[in-house]
């Protein structure tokens, strides 16, 4: 849908920010809680914690991450999903959302209400409530930012770092043509995997993969090792190639390390059993450099999403 | 500083996303701690707090909080300093930030060197690290988004909610003139201020001053009651009229409700012992509608700025 009106009743300009700002809210419904907890003072509150708290912020921007081939509610989904992909990275539990909204005063209204209420469906769907925004004027498009605070699950988070020589890596889900499947607004972020995967001591290091595994596995891929995956074992989404799954992004999936010593099987048993539409995929070790084999990728050869290039 | 480049070697897309991330890095220095404490991984960790945790965004966009006038250094601290006037609103104390931004590759890297350094100066000079952020591509403009996470600085966080018929309206500061003083990106967030003001019993509401007194105010006035402002005492910025005092917004002033049966002139004497060069001027009361008196403003007849008009 595309989000600008052909009408000025349409557009947002024609309710002013106060009116807007009551709809919003009636949009959201029970996702957003009363002031001091939610929307409506200068800041909200959060009851406080005796757990680590994560934070993690991600836009979706018009023209770069949706389109007019994308539903206002899937947009809105999508800003909300991809920042709990994050939080599931660190194995956390979202407690709390805000947004802030950037926009084109010409932007129809019915877009808007599309974009909230996909926001709060993921909002009621995963128990965190959205409590606080903005909403400012930016002239021809729109830019739409939530961050996102969580708290650790259990009793540790799992940072990128920790991996070392000889560990398994592994990954959730299938890769590649996320584009064209859809799957970028329509994915499932892997909070409950991630939160069981921390609580597993074998674990050393996780991620998500949001650039292709090409690019991204380099932030999770110990000094002095290179990543050896097996060609054969990555598993592709239907119909991707080899490249679409290194390079192509948006997967949303976890990537994460297994000590070299853990029981890998029985790991990947006890997980399918807990997630058995998920899909634990073990695709390769950390070597030393040099250490070479038949089937092995050569990881040079593929690149992720580069940011900002012309 | 027209932050567009002339010459394509002067812009960010030539760098890159992995150049530009080191270069802000190194632009941040230690206001950035590393990760997982800071920038580097999926989520920022904050460590574990026993108190209420406080959550505020507010972005700054080319063409609408800043422009060409405005040094790309004072645009960052601009960012910063109004997400940190939320905080003191609440009698808050920062915790740390995280940046979002959503810029048009065209942009000089010298701006961005300026923008991030403002950030920075901000951050060390009120002790809040920045955690954590993204960059996107925007074709055409630059929107940073900041939020900022915090905490009560004492036994208490005040609310807009809480001001009763008879209370004293005051305000810290001087009201108008924020554009053409430049105040509006060289004011001071009254954190202190806002700390020790919330741990003043008598005070019952607390906000800060973005968008006008006229408009703002409605927010902190108790339901069946009106504000009644004396003309007289408006404290207004060198040059400023009372419309302007009223209507202009970033004042980033601090507008709060002292109990009816305090003594005001002790608190009043308290505050200016604390704070001598901020000024605290009692402005009014919240009295039933139809209580009018000689030289109270009609404030039906001034508007604060509205937001999302054409």
């Amino acid at each position: 849908m595309n989000p600008f009106a052909d009408k000025p009743n349409e557009a947002l300009s024609s309710l002013g920010e106060t009116l807007l700002i009551e709809r919003i809210r009636r949009w959201l419904g029970d996702s957003s809680p009363a002031a001091p907890f939610g929307i409506g003072d200068d800041c909200a509150v959060l009851p406080a914690s005796g757990k680590p708290q994560l934070i993690t912020v991600d836009p979706v921007i018009y023209g770069r991450h949706f389109d007019d081939a994308v539903s206002a509610r899937l947009a809105g989904a999508k800003l909300f999903k991809r920042n709990l992909s994050d939080i599931a990275a660190m194995g956390g539990r979202p407690r709390a959302a805000v947004v802030a909204l950037a926009i084109d005063p010409h932007v129809r209204i019915s877009w808007l209400r599309g974009f909230y209420q996909g926001l709060a469906e993921v909002s009621r769907r995963y128990a965190t409530p959205l409590v606080g925004g903005d909403v400012a004027h930016l002239e021809g498009g729109i830019v739409a930012t939530l961050t996102l605070v969580g708290e650790a699950a259990g009793d540790r988070v799992l940072t990128r770092a920790g991996a070392g020589l000889g560990d398994w890596i592994c990954v959730t889900g299938r890769l590649g043509g996320s584009l064209s499947s859809r799957h970028h607004c329509i994915f499932s972020p892997r909070l409950a995997e991630g939160q069981w995967l921390a609580s597993c001591a074998e674990l050393r290091s996780m991620m998500d993969l949001s650039d292709g595994l090409a690019k991204d596995l380099h932030a999770l891929t110990p000094h002095h090792a290179v990543a050896a995956l097996w060609e054969k074992h990555i598993p592709k989404r239907k119909g991707a190639t080899l490249r679409a799954a290194l390079c192509e992004g948006e997967d949303y999936e976890l990537v994460f390390s297994v000590s070299s010593r853990a029981d890998l099987d029985a790991l990947r048993r006890a997980f399918l059993k807990r997630f058995p539409r998920t899909g634990f995929t073990c695709i390769g070790r950390f070597v030393a450099p040099g250490e070479r084999g038949a089937g092995i990728i050569d990881l040079a050869a593929y690149h992720g999403f580069e940011h900002l290039r012309q």
